[in-house]
């Protein structure tokens, strides 16, 4: 299969694609045509039905998946897929998992680890609590491991929310060994759940969007309920305990600007929300380094807030 | 009795007050006294007792009644008690309601017409939330009535959160007949419900100050948890109605910056922030002018933003 | 007559439609064309002359009127008239009311209301001051009748200006009400006063722009002068109460940061700036939900700073 | 006479001072003392009268000039005069000159170079508002001479208004003959028009304190109001030119966060506000270096937002 | 010659110009063309070969001198140059003065204005570091005369640095005539040296674009570094004069968000950073009145924060 | 030896201590007193010597270590040293060590464990760089371990340089491992480097206070600067590299607000930044953990930007 990141103008292709979006739409002159979004696991591209009624075109709508043969052009300077003819498929003649962005991780193998930091904290309520979330909780278990961790910018894949969750809490767990002031049962608690509110904040893959509780609530707010909810069926379990581990949970976007109700007031806070935006920083970077094709200076980034440079350059 | 706000240089007391706080302290010359504030429900003082360990001072802590002798004189420019004697205080020799800052309107008043509002809202599941909340909770209608709105700044005294809640209420009301996009049962809900995580987030008086709870998650999440709680107890609450709600509570401080985690979506929301910020801001303006003796320019006020003037001046 | 909100791809329409605004362009190809704007009061819609030299196409310009032959079609996702004949209109033929958009809200039973609020005055130098201007100064009531009350955002349609002023009006009269620190007479007074400027600020439709003198003085500093004015044939009007009136027009916006040069030093101030806020916020915020024809989530609104959404949904 | 800023701890002083204020105190063992403030062109010191009713203590208050004999003591770090004997003194004794801090240069000198920059504009309806001003208004003129341009900060002293007028001025000439774009007649006038309502936001000294009219209105929109009073009186003055006029006096802050309630839309305005900033900085840091005794490093400074240094310190 | 900035719909044109920028592009049909940015000394237009592969199309690239003939049309409201036919062209056939912005003035006059500054510093290891500079360092020199002052914004033409090191000198010049607290030697220097290093942050024109360097270290550091690197070779140079013009460069842009490492702490970096914004603001917007053709206002600028108005409207 | 930080209201002392800092001050009265700071190396105390022209009181100054008998008194509610007698000590008589404030890990085990980082360098140039530092350079290595990191807030202490490097060091390294797309040898060498300037910007203790040289330029551009330097030395060493290397240092406090030239544009100066900015934040809690006695609550802190809670309250 011709996967979308490798193609190039005067390319022919014939392949089958997911159809992540279609609307009807009409040129200057008023005939109809399609405007498409095809998508596979390497990206997504622009493509037109320049004769939506001629013969090959199939009726086909949004997450169908279709048999494509066109030719790639380009236009105003990004590539674009000229569609002569598209067919629909069915169940079996694709393999959904070519057609989603996916982590380029084993998520067994990364649930592995996360479960080892979830038998690490000795804490037995805070144990307990972790067990019932990503031991027992089968529901929410497939959930998580199938979340992206954003919409866009970074971890937007299927997995991402566990490869960041993962990734911070081993990040959490260094702190701790630094610097002693540090509750490391706590912390790593605070660590594994602080996203888990992002598993009803965005819709799983193909949509991958935000739900309308995502929208009303957010995923730091939930993610606050999910332990409350779970901690209501511990028994006994400490009640300052329960508002620590919930206070991590809603201060670890660090500031009121970005979206928390409340500032980091223990130091386990504030290692949890200095590590969530580290990984943030640093996959975001190694996403946009892994995905230019340009090499020396990338132009400057918003989210960053500066011009970029990528130093692969030199070797 | 003669209140504190009267207190002038020369008087002498002898009435009983409730002694806030006391701590020892030592005079250069390594002299020890005590340092105390007095409260009675008309403001504090800051007084003195130099000869601690004379005849006529009982032993007092924080939070006793005390039948105080002395002399008022000032010091750098604040008036300051010579307290002479002290006698300790049994329940039955004063009134508590004389000692604490209380709302000027009868509280039984205010509830009824709370109620009132209760009644006029005719969506079956949000008649059902706040009848279950403000009819038949005890606790909570007990505490609801005896707390204050803030710390400081705003609706500082027993009954505040009641009142400013009235206020914020009716205001919407008024809102809801100027406005026809605004769906007034939401909105109702929603201001009679946006401030009820404040009995959590500040113990009740005489202390009043904020709770661990208050702290770590804060009024906005409490408040939004609680009416999730009292929800789970509704049948057939639908889904949306339950997030849209929710959503006015947690958007009601209109930004980030203000400690809300979401702004506010949808019309409701937006006008509940507008009438609790017009009612705090013009509730504090009213207590500021109340509580001041000068006439005229008033000097600059922090959280005014600007200097302010008296125009009572006139008349 | 077929109105510019109701056209959809495909209809054709042969209607007299005001030419709001036209320029000659070029083609890629070097052929020329008209470029229109068409209005009427429910909106404007683009639209193209392909052939400017074929026989059915008068010569027209700005702010004419034009019997428009022609077919709707869409273009990047917007509507787009292809006017096929174009015929220039004389005075007669049309009603201007039409064409320009106009409060829903009759104007006459606005200013009867806006005067009850002028009678109920009781502080003679104010009623003198209120009296000359929207009793006796004709020119004013005239122009003060047809002002919007923006370019753009809310209220900018003929009457857009009364509307707000009296909607703003009545909301102080509650406040008034509301919190008794408040001198009602000053903030009524304030409250028709504020927003006079507009008046020079704006040219009056169909062009509704801004004048040189809104450019270089602004309408809140204009009002302050048109008051002072007036002031000046009122024998004897307090020095202090004019001061306090045309700070309260001054710092209406509340902010440096908006255009003011002071902030709400007294009360009534403070109040009118609420007002003003709060009617500017949910008119805003209503007229988004009247002109959309999308449920449910409506995306990002920079005004709002927030993602809107339409809770009509339910219904 | 003994200058105040000459005083140093053990000095005894027997000269006549102005009493800027003064006030009833009491000690902690409940003595009564008088706290006053003592000053000279040069500074101002505290002072204690510790025995109020002996014998060689008249009576005075607030402004008056009292022939003081006492001794310079230091109290937390600052010095403190004891007053033994204070005798008031009446008209006569004392020159007024000597109290109040004044330009160090020549009034009548400056007043005349700002009469030939005056002169130097050609346009005829400049010219007659400036003469109207600058040569006619005697009441202005007088006032215009003694206003300070501050109550703090830079040119807060006698004559200050018309030095910093002059330097600003001067600049703007300066610039005229930089930037050929610039109308020079405009510039010079609004340069000299740009502060003319400080004349009426601070009272004269030796109070030097802002009026009522200064708080609610300051001196930005004063001075455009003083203006345009003027022009009036000029026939066929032109619209446009009035406009920019006042344009330039209302944006010369350069920012609404500074109260400015236009921003500079003319190179005229943007330049006068660049020569005002410009001469505010570097007067004030000239003044912060004239008046200190320190060498080197003078401590952070809130207004220039850095720690400053005197390079004086070399010589 | 035809210069760019007297283009006209219509017009064709057949003479030779700078090729700034190509790149191959595909029509939504498919077909290949050339889009090309073409440039003279007055400015650039957008060009398009239509049939690259047409007899008269040469092969050029970014930053030939091409003959070009053809059209000017207009798209999307801007000028296009339809291209139909290009001939590369050798050296010799075009004057490469006539393609690069370039300062009005003459280098020369400049330079030797200049170094008249130069020989008015008195402090003889300042002169020394002068000399060294701006008199015997010939590669410097020769790059010093060339550069421009930015990529675009004010003086982005060659020559652009001189004339803007001029106009900062001569202002700061004529601030120690007027501020007595100056150290004009001091001074004199910083301002001659403050923006040196722009002749290394930008690459000579025709690219004159960011250099690795420039973007790394930014001319603010590397200017400093310069001025560091001269004065090794200066024996006995004091070291707190070195710091502190080091100092005044690295705190010319006056605060830390505009890029300066450091704030003003003397009153010589102070006065050098007014005198660098305020030519640059001036001469902005002198620019911008020069590069227009409108009258009247020119429509809302971002770097001005302000819609602007070309006074010139009235004569 | 009884340490400060044991002191109690009524302890009686008879210790050698350091007098940070003395000075003559007077009472009301006119009496003359010493005020004086006294340090060990657990913090500093205030002290009064009310006879200082008694007989046990010998002259002394600012950094003398005095042999002190007094009593430890309270005032304001902060402790103070009623000094008795005084006694100038000679050297050998104290352990300097003791009263200077230190790290409380081993500083050769420190620098040991810095050296590995550097033999894990593989580059020539980079390591080439880092030898002639870090193992050749005695004058700077004798510097950089004694160099505190900051004048306050964390790592204030002689070994806080060292510890802070070697604590960022090594997260990078962590780092390094984490995100592949970093390049191991310039992150390590960037964070090895990136504080060096402050072996200058702050002279060594007990005066631990900014150099001029730390004031006028910064340690980040003097570190930038003494790589450079170094650099120089170092043959072929690549130009790209080296700008790299100076941009990871000039852009280390990631943000133009805190005072860094260039914000990051690299992955490696992300990574710097990132790991600063934890070590910082992280070590500051602890120390506000370790030096406080309270528990719960400690009260709102600036730096944190939020009320601050001790959760070791809990154990």
């Amino acid at each position: 299969m011709k996967f979308i990141k490798d193609f190039n103008t005067g390319d022919r292709i014939a392949d089958i694609y997911l159809c992540k979006h279609m609307q009807n739409a009409t040129t200057k002159n008023g005939k109809t045509y399609y405007s498409v979004t095809l998508q596979d696991k390497t990206g997504t591209v622009d493509a037109k039905v320049w004769e939506p009624n001629s013969e090959g075109i199939d009726d086909f709508s949004d997450l169908d998946y279709i048999d494509v043969y066109g030719e790639v052009t380009s236009f105003n300077g990004a590539l674009q897929v000229n569609i002569k003819r598209a067919r629909l498929c069915h169940e079996g003649e694709y393999d959904p998992a070519m057609y989603l962005p996916v982590s380029e991780k084993n998520p067994e193998t990364m649930y592995a680890e996360l479960l080892k930091l979830v038998d690490s904290v000795s804490n037995k309520y805070l144990k307990a609590l972790l067990v019932a979330l990503f031991k027992e909780d089968k529901a929410f278990i497939k959930s998580f491991k199938k979340s992206s961790a954003a919409k866009s910018v970074h971890h937007g894949f299927i997995g991402g929310l566990l490869e960041h969750t993962l990734s911070v809490t081993k990040m959490c767990d260094y702190f701790s060994n630094t610097y002693p002031a540090i509750n490391r049962d706590l912390l790593i608690t605070a660590a594994l759940c602080h996203d888990i509110g992002k598993t009803r904040e965005l819709s799983l893959f193909p949509t991958n969007d935000y739900t309308d509780e995502g929208q009303f609530i957010g995923h730091i707010v939930m993610g606050s309920e999910m332990v409350a909810e779970k901690i209501r069926d511990i028994a006994d379990f400490p009640i300052l305990l329960k508002q620590e581990l919930q206070h991590c949970i809603l201060s670890h976007h660090g500031k009121f600007e970005y979206g928390s109700p409340k500032t980091p007031a223990i130091i386990e806070a504030m290692a949890l929300h200095l590590a969530d935006n580290t990984d943030a920083k640093l996959e975001t970077f190694s996403e946009i380094l892994k995905n230019t094709n340009e090499v020396g200076w990338l132009g400057y980034n918003k989210l960053m807030e500066s011009n970029l440079f990528d130093t692969r350059v030199e070797s």
